[in-house]
């Protein structure tokens, strides 16, 4: 594994990495895997395992090569993967090449790009000026909390601050380079209750009925435009998620009912500004609103960053990017708190489903990208 | 059982049916011991079982006598109780008097009134022309289809046709003889559904929510006003007792959402006109409505029967009662589709109750009131 030609070979590491079981949260073998990539090229890895269970613990990698006063670039990462589920053709976590294809879980989500990382590295300059860290969690597909977090409390503590950030999951939808992911929308979880009083249908003057209140609350809700998009963000979205009341009663007026609805925000809101919101309207008919903030939004304003992956993209496959801010959450919404993020990996048609393959092809152009990007970030101008 | 004196005592038959256990749906013993206290006084008794388990078997009891040509004139009740739970001072099925009060489930609800048709029937003048019937079942606190309908074919079948009905449940409030029912509302529930798509809440184009169309109708329903009441009926009323859509998955837009209603209604509307409008407001959004009806308004308009009934409260009591349509369903929705219909007997203040109990002046009081009501319902004029 120490053998330059080995280290600069996208398709042998992510081989290697995908060889290691690594459900999420994920901790030992495939994050020994990872520094014994890095350790060679001249890095100093930092492992170390967050939280208990139920959602720990977790192991975490931050490595850092600094060669010289400049800029800091950053790439981000997991190596934990879902749960392969049953039915592959071949086993999830033997890797296995049939036609152009690597096949196992995790070769797109994103063992493939951590891969990418590490080959674009062994074939860098030596004498390229700055810093260049890798931000790796074992805990993204999960709940989140012991991983990016813990992470970024570790580089606070050794004064890492990067200037650009590189996160890579699989944004490629149809062919690789076709969508970069500039920024994410929010997500949050509201359940709405009523309380009202028990009683028996046939005398309601002695009960307090909660579900009407319950029905004009959502009526409420449903009627709320939080806004018309922006130039980046398709329009904030409300989806009531569930009703319950569980009353086995036909003759009874329940005493409870609840609501939960899940937003996803741009960058026009917060959670805590949608909580706020919500909670005005539940609280005209007596409603209370509990809630969890999945994520917020974040946005990297199109300029010099996009532009540069754009061009490194072009350059390799001759496609010009969408940026785009789509789709669900990831943790570059925690790292978008220290700098500019912009998320680029493979193509994820195959991520979370039986027999995840990544393209031969896409592992070596992804290497070429990625070590322009780098190159680019490193020696270019101040942003 | 058979001596004159006991048969005219409504403590001693209240007693006696008190001590045969009889919880819904009732048959055997306390079937016999109603039969041993008929037959003494020249009635015809039949009994017959209806029905299969889980509603059945149920036993009824449909007894006549007829001395001479004349008005027909029924008493109507059940014999089957509700389950005793725990917790009685005494054996619930042990009758025992403890200062003015006869303990015992049933004892007001309604073998009290029972044990009073009985006592009245055994002082009555031989010589009154007419006839006399009960329609006694076991089975009106439980689903009730094998019980008053099964009679009703019965008597259909024997053609006996009666021209006046006193139910004998318990509609007394706080004294004997302060309230009569001279009706009851309707009752039907309703299961509202909505299909929609699923699909997750990032990308709701792909979806289709099922549960706002929900909250629609159901702000529809709660909208609508059935009627303003009529003078003898409170206003009708919708109640939305449940909501149900069951998804635990927080990111995920269900496929489908169901709300239950209860309606009770008065005689401006029947179980299908009430069906055939809330399925029209459902089907403006694309739900459907299954529904079942418990049971149909009936009312006997004041007039012959309830001033005869309110005059000999009045003359034992002191009391002119209420004429009402208040409160539950009884066997009475079924049989007012015979002849005129009213409900009179006991205080129901313990009811369903644990230490059910009747005071022992209102059974001798309660009987001398189904005396007078049969002698002026044979001896009187045409209606």
């Amino acid at each position: 594994m120490t053998s330059a030609s080995t280290i600069s070979d996208p398709v042998a590491l992510a081989t290697r990495l995908i060889a290691c079981p690594s459900v999420t949260p994920a901790r030992g073998e495939i994050f020994a895997a990872l520094e014994a990539m890095l350790t060679p090229l001249g890095f100093t890895v930092d492992r170390f395992v967050s939280g208990e269970a139920p959602d720990g613990p977790v192991e975490n990698l931050l490595a850092h090569r600094t060669t010289g006063p400049g800029r800091h670039f950053a790439f981000a990462g997991h190596l934990d993967v879902v749960p392969p589920g049953g039915g592959w053709t071949s086993d999830p976590f033997a890797p296995e090449i049939r036609g152009e294809l690597l096949y196992g879980r995790g070769a797109v989500d994103m063992k493939g790009s951590i891969a990418a990382f590490v080959a674009a590295l062994a074939d860098l300059p030596d004498a390229l000026p700055g810093t260049i860290s890798l931000i790796i969690t074992g805990d993204e597909e999960g709940p989140a909390v012991h991983g990016t977090l813990a992470l970024m409390e570790r580089m606070e503590a050794r004064e890492l601050w990067p200037d650009l950030c590189l996160v890579g999951e699989p944004t490629s939808v149809n062919r690789l380079g076709d969508m970069v992911k500039i920024g994410r929308r929010g997500s949050v979880n509201m359940w709405i209750s009523v309380a009202g009083t028990q009683g028996h249908v046939a005398y309601p003057h002695l009960a307090d009925n909660p579900i009407p209140r319950l029905v004009r609350i959502l009526t409420a809700i449903e009627a709320e435009v939080l806004d018309e998009g922006t130039d980046w963000f398709q329009p904030s979205n409300i989806e009531i998620t569930d009703l319950e009341v569980g009353n086995v009663a036909h003759n009874v007026i329940p005493a409870a009912a609840t609501a939960r609805i899940s937003i996803r925000f741009n960058d026009r809101h917060s959670g805590a500004s949608l909580i706020e919101r919500i909670s005005a309207i539940a609280a005209r008919e007596g409603g209370a609103v509990e809630a969890k903030i999945s994520g917020e939004p974040f946005l990297t304003p199109p300029g010099d960053f996009s532009t540069m992956i754009s061009g490194a993209i072009a350059q390799v496959t001759g496609i010009t990017p969408e940026l785009s801010t789509s789709g669900g959450t990831s943790d570059a919404r925690f790292l978008a708190k220290l700098c500019p993020v912009v998320e680029f990996g493979l193509c994820n048609a195959t991520m979370h489903k039986l027999d995840e393959a990544v393209a031969i092809p896409d592992l070596h152009a992804l290497k070429a990208i990625y070590g322009l990007i780098v190159r680019q970030a490193l020696g270019g101008q101040e942003r």
